[in-house]
């Protein structure tokens, strides 16, 4: 069938929006049309061309919401017209990982994802008579795509998808990284390093589980009153500490020795040390979020480790797809988490370029591809 | 009162067997007559000079065994006979750090035992008039010395001195990673790099908790044997991997992804860096025991963690010093833990430079010095 996508053609240029050919869903395989996508940091970053595992060409997108049309041969959890959520870490419940109840990195299909194809090693998109990547087995930049079963969620029904979407990327990382990673109890000080998309769902994830004190760090001013509004307590502006500054003396000193929990949510490896030094000796746990660049790396001296400090990292926020998706779908519905402020601007397909460029100003929090405009 | 120590007049030079004098115990102060005290590596590391925070002259040693002689105004647990074991890592059980439940790192007297002065801010040793720093709030190499209430372990009066010393630090320390820090669970695969006195403490510890393999990895192959009698199931040489050697691809490949626990007892950055890589992907959890050499620092790509691998440290095992050694006391007097192989020297103090040649040479296990000899 004929979809309309936005094609990553080659690296470190503009996507091409146009139509490409897709093939029906095969056995343990779904049809779904994309009703909405978020813009992530990671699509811009594999289209830069700095991931040295991007491929091209391909349809990137990841942070979707839509709807089942049609299942292949075996799929049994879902039916058209089901809502779903595109998972690009799926849950099979049965890969030694699902199965250890200690991870939420299902590797049933890790090993064809991570070559841009479907379980059974072929694709699904073509263009011009050309096969076309997936990427991270999702390619939301597409009206329509093909999953297997196993990385769909399916979630209620009056979900509004243009918001609910962002609970497949980032919406889940951050509030995930806090309660299914970290485990942060009640009472807890935290430190927040960036209040991007993902540092404000770290922060309304800390207050959703009764952290006492939630400190944000950024060196955007203009950051600071939306991240209030999602419960930081405390504001601290690096550049305000001086050119000598001292960002881990500061935070130690504020909070009477460590925060109890922090969270990297920018993918500077500077930030991350500065972020496992500021937690707390003795107990203090710091966990990656943000992805660094290739190739860089994270330092510290062991003695940071040997006196209690423990250095932890959160991917898709440690959630189960399939388990825990839907429960944050319930929750947004509910009142009890905040999306809508997260999303500031939605945009038809066609202008996805200008999205791109927005993110690239630092412009809003999160751009969402709204496909019925 | 004269009594006779080891004193290390100045870093690089021998210890100096002479008479030195000692005052009495303050309030909250208790002497105790050392019976027997361990040689470690970190009493050698601090002799060497190479310690940033070593102190001369002082009295070294902090892994001893001895019995309650005299107490000061103000003791409420201790009383002359009472049979004990110094703690460098004392537990007031009043602190922030005693109160969190979260870390055995008392930090009530922290400041003074790092500065080598009891909690009132003087020495109780002198030498030919001069003051004499304590070290690590022990002082181990005297038959007797004065520590603080708070930093004395009671243990059952039936114990041999000179085996039991050694939970004082090194059995404590390998032991206590295993079940304090890591929480290792029955059915583990546990990774040790290095089979020194920590990595062979460690082994025994893994076996008591029910790991199902416990991997041994050190370049000297006489270290085999003794490992296997503790409860190494698989031994790696990484020599035996070539130049090209990866050791970190062979133990993934043997373990079928990674070990659950990893443990790095030698002090090296670069073998800890190992120790992380080779824990499992989605749970792995590597702790730091070794004390690397000042200024060195550790470093991975941060991809590590967020794929799921946890990098903590574990200093005195996790265990809490009044609570938890008098009940691994319990456990070597009721054969549930093997001490007599790893004593492999017993010693006049006389001869304690000769013991510390013999580490040098990397000759045995440990050497203990015997005051009653």
């Amino acid at each position: 069938m004929d979809v309309r996508a936005a094609i990553a053609l080659e690296a470190g240029k503009p996507l091409v929006v146009d139509t490409v050919q897709l093939a029906g869903p095969r056995e343990g395989e779904v049809l779904v049309e994309i009703m909405a996508t978020g813009l992530c940091h990671t699509d811009k970053y594999t289209l830069s061309g700095n991931d040295p595992e991007g491929l091209f060409p391909s349809i990137l997108g990841h942070e979707g919401a839509g709807i089942v049309r049609e299942v292949g041969a075996g799929v049994k959890h879902l039916k058209p017209g089901d809502h779903v959520i595109p998972l690009y870490t799926p849950e099979c419940r049965e890969c030694p990982s699902c199965l250890s109840r200690k991870t939420n990195l299902c590797t049933s299909i890790r090993g064809t994802q991570g070559k841009g194809l479907m379980p059974d090693g072929t694709t699904r998109f073509s263009y011009k008579g050309k096969p076309v990547h997936h990427y991270m087995g999702c390619s939301t930049f597409a009206n329509f795509t093909v999953m297997p079963e196993i990385a769909l969620a399916k979630i209620r029904p009056d979900a509004p998808f243009d918001k609910v979407c962002y609970i497949g990327c980032g919406v889940t990382t951050g509030i995930g990284a806090v309660l299914f990673t970290a485990k942060v109890e009640a009472g807890s000080t935290v430190a927040v390093f960036g209040l991007g998309g993902i540092g404000l769902n770290v922060i309304q994830g800390a207050k959703m589980v009764g952290a006492n004190r939630i400190i944000g760090i950024d060196i955007n001013p203009e950051r600071e009153a939306i991240a209030r509004k999602f419960g930081m307590t405390d504001f601290v502006n690096p550049k305000d500490l001086g050119e000598k500054g001292d960002l881990v003396g500061h935070l130690i000193e504020m909070t009477g020795g460590g925060a109890d929990y922090t969270f990297e949510c920018v993918g500077n490896v500077g930030l991350m040390r500065q972020a496992l030094e500021s937690a707390h000796r003795g107990w203090g746990v710091s966990c990656v979020i943000g992805v660094a660049g290739a190739g860089q790396e994270i330092s510290t001296r062991p003695f940071q480790l040997v006196t209690g400090r423990r250095w932890i990292g959160s991917a898709f926020g440690g959630a189960r797809g399939r388990t825990d998706v839907p429960k944050i779908v319930d929750w947004y519905m509910e009142g009890r988490i905040n999306i809508d402020d997260l999303i500031t601007h939605e945009m038809k397909l066609d202008d996805i370029n200008k999205g791109f460029e927005m993110m690239e100003r630092g412009e809003g929090i999160r751009n969402v591809v709204n496909y019925t405009l």
